[in-house]
């Protein structure tokens, strides 16, 4: 049986993603397609990549006509989403890429975001979307907060060790790499290939990134005492990846054995075997992820490095997954798509 | 019902676009995965994007018991690939990537690849495997060749346009860029990452390319007299993608038409409204070809651009494709994967 | 002795790759730079690559004292700069990399730029900047236009052989793949790392490209009767080059020896061997300029490959070429700095 | 007064960048270039980007007359290196940029190369290339030892702050990315542009890497005291530039302090104001380092960053530093290039 879908945000990045994605899942239809500053366009206008696909024009997110809608997913900027999503019908399931309803305390989202949160109730019923560690939860949601894509990269390194008790929590470095499509479609200097292409650097450095709000929250609630990472992402010349690197204190034959307990029964989360190391290259374009861990030379510590599409598994491929469950279809229904290398 | 199917040189880049694309293929089973070099590793030790697939290992193409097997894929370099096919058992069918069963008088053959044709008897059985032109052909062959990626982007562009005699013969240039994947994963100087990125050469020039033995053996059997183009491929800091540039001698109206009745059902191929060109960009890691055609400020002339992913449907998506008609499946099964972008 | 120069438009590439040719000039002294919309920001702040230069802050042009400025490169964007150079005193030399005033003919202007021409009297002395074709005019002139990147480089191979006599002037086709800082500083959709990267597309397809302006007016008036070529540029995937693949009729020695004899004592312009062509990589981040030959198969007619640095020799370091003709120094100082590669 | 200076190992990345610096060097001249495996060749068929100077075709090195040649640069692998210099004129003075005089105790070489030291005694005289921190020993040795380029880049950072006592010793993390000339030229699969390109990847994962043979000696003869730091590498896409990123427990101001008070007077070395950090693109082809400090949230912890151009300043811009130094020509000849960006 068909379901219908619709997409508000549909003219940046996550949105043509989830296109992409969508274009081949078996029993899920776009029905509405919404993105208020190009309302009226052809989605090939804005994304010839998708010219081959029979779907409708875009429209403003007002106009469009809920009733036989089952599932909306929103991929519009934080703090419009929330507005948004507000005044959305009660009946529609929702997934919603932004960063919005991730923090469940709005004085984090405050906090983090500077702005006081616009719909407070609603948050207290979102589900938190990072889907193996949420998985009966998001079944059961009405609306779901996509993860931050560098805040998933590092849950899937960190949450298993933390429940398994074996590292060290306040001695916990995460250093990231992420490729240029997770800062969206916006039209900045530092973003124009002839300033990006050729080079790198570190960003939101010292403790300012916003996915730090997210690790907080996740990582305390694990735990059951405060945990705070110390987290540096860079900007790296490629269009699809994260690669972070986590320095960690504990027995990294205890670590890789905690996350291959977490993960054995998981379709898109490998752990390589002990000593190896993943790459970017290896899962772009796909929704899996892969996890290695090496012990280093210092006595009780290790490295564990995982990589992922922060596109597909950090944003619209795992916004599927979880469409997936609120549906009731198979969970990897239209996600299966292998890497696409070289 | 499931079919089953080899790859012999699955080592290389289109061997592992083969088992990208065949990874999502609803009928069609991987039985035998050979690659000489690297026999007796998993796939994953060669490709770890692939190593979330239940895949057998890689054996010498000796090794494969082809008694169950339907069909081949041979993505071996040319020369090795005929001596390989000429052993094969005859009940199989065979979709050879190589050069090797491209040009079909052998004088030709060894005219553009230096050595005498292995196997001309086979030859004679060859079905040239541009699959919108040759479709029953193709459908009923045992051996299908696959075309060169040049070759059938710059077909896609001058075969209709042939036929309908709207341009003039002897006044055709082809310029083309393609992306270093096309150069297979040979260990070369030119395609490092430090020699390649960053800038572009032409290569093969003033008419010594082997993909000319394919366009003048086409379109001189289309045009029914001799036709010689000019063409002139440049190497570019991408990995997947082709843009040809033709410039020609006809009216605009009439080349768009002419373009536009050929492929009205193609559900691969699409002409972009009169004046608008395409870029690799949009159709990256997909089976679609974008055509534009633009008239020129000079009367009578007018340039035809064309992209496509020589990965896909300049290799492997194509032999897909005919391997779909060959075993009488949908012509676009596994093959309906959107472009990744960005 | 050192002279004194003022920078006009500071903040743009262009502007950048002046001050970056001038840090090792022997007797220039940058005394102002001017970029009205960052006047007060040091100029570290705007392209940190130059915070080991002791340079004045960023001013608007007006706050400039002329007084003791021996030359001034004005690298405003088109129709801004004749607004401003109209404006500056009489005294002041100047070196113009915009657009404003290539072409002779008013109406040229109008009709390849859209706006009606504001300084038609100044454009009478303006002096077109190619150097190599202009050295004894620039030398005495108080206003050069420099060139655009693309019709430098199309100039470089056509002007000696439309000298020579040795092409068929109705059969000119140049085809052209440009970098990405050929674009400028803009904030563009299609200049963002995620969309140009990976890929290529033509532009101003169909003889619409403004650098069609020069290359009419250069080449009728060298030819003494019109001459229009085709004309179709690239973006490319690479920050700087121009790599120029020329289509002609004429026999490749005569064209060959055309630009070996126009060349033989060019500092920055050097003709390959016979049959060898050039690449972008070679050239990056220099003056110079390489010339290949090539004949075609097809009898009488030949190609011809330029490579060049769009910012170096295309603009910046042309401009730099003009000044030091115009100060009465050394033609090659500050610019023998060698290609950066890899 | 010109001095005669040899490259012996003039084919790879370190050579040509040596022949780039050295190409507008004011008082040094190449009398000689070695390169064994491509000896008899002129020097534009290895590297086309230096076609423009004029220099002696490739010899091997045993056919070098070094009577009147002052100084030599070895640019060879490790292992080969000292067997090579081994055998080299007293009168000599050598750079040697390969790793194999970095290390003091043989019994370290051996450990982290793998083979004895061929020539032990000979190690006894070497002096460690770190220009700014061995100066005077530099300028008086007869053999300077090449640092490696990620050791280079660490040590900026973490020297200072060891000398000043301003972090802890036992909580050293330096994590880096290197772009692709920092392998060389060497046909591996995973350094061709289809292989690399487009993601990123840690390697020598866990303390292995042979630049931690340089930090333990040269950290713990420092502090007097065994030092061992955690250090991991990444290759990422670009072709010049390191970034490393370290995590330190100390306050971040008497961090920034020691650096800046260790740095004032150096030429090539910048530190940020105070919360700023540097990106690889604007040091790019220079020999210039960029070094920030940032606070991190979490009391106590620190991070710093540096930017330097792995063939400049980490290998051959250094080398050059460092001949200067041994001829008593001004220290930064030949080494103010300002950094190309775009």
């Amino acid at each position: 049986m068909t379901q219908s879908l619709a997409i508000i945000g549909a003219s940046g990045y996550t949105g043509a993603e989830l296109i992409r994605l969508l274009a081949t899942h078996p029993s899920f239809e776009i029905r509405a397609l919404a993105a208020n500053s190009k309302a009226g366009q052809p989605l090939a206008a804005v994304f010839p990549h998708l010219r081959h696909l029979a779907l409708p024009d875009l429209v403003t997110w007002e106009e469009i006509d809920f009733a036989g809608i089952d599932l909306c997913f929103c991929a519009l900027p934080h703090k419009t989403s929330q507005e948004v999503i507000a005044q959305l019908p009660r009946h529609l399931k929702i997934v919603d890429l932004s960063a919005d309803f991730r923090l469940r305390d709005p004085a984090d989202y405050q906090k983090w975001y500077g702005n006081p949160h616009a719909a407070p109730d609603m948050q207290k019923e979102a589900v938190y979307g990072l889907t193996e560690f949420y998985r009966d939860d998001i079944a059961a949601a009405r609306l779901v907060a996509g993860t931050g894509c560098n805040a998933a990269t590092g849950q899937y390194i960190l949450r298993p060790l933390i429940s398994a008790g074996v590292i060290d929590l306040d001695e916990i470095i995460l250093d990231l790499a992420c490729g240029v499509s997770g800062a969206g479609r916006s039209l900045k200097e530092n973003l124009l290939h002839a300033e990006l292409s050729e080079g790198t650097n570190a960003y939101s450095v010292g403790g300012t990134h916003r996915h730090l709000g997210e690790f907080d929250q996740e990582f305390s609630a694990l735990a059951g005492r405060p945990v705070q990472i110390q987290f540096t992402p860079h900007l790296a010349p490629f269009n699809r990846g994260i690669l972070a690197t986590a320095y960690l204190r504990g027995d990294a034959a205890a670590v890789h054995g905690a996350l291959k307990a977490a993960y054995a029964d998981e379709p898109f989360l490998t752990v390589l075997p002990m000593g190896e190391t993943p790459s970017t290259h290896h899962v772009r374009g796909s929704n899996f992820c892969h996890i290695g861990v090496v012990a280093d030379r210092l006595a009780g510590r290790c490295i564990v490095v995982a990589a992922l599409d922060n596109l597909t598994k950090g944003s619209s491929g795992q916004a599927l997954q979880n469409a997936n469950l609120m549906l009731g279809v198979e969970e990897t229904a239209g996600l299966m798509l292998a890497p696409c290398f070289p």
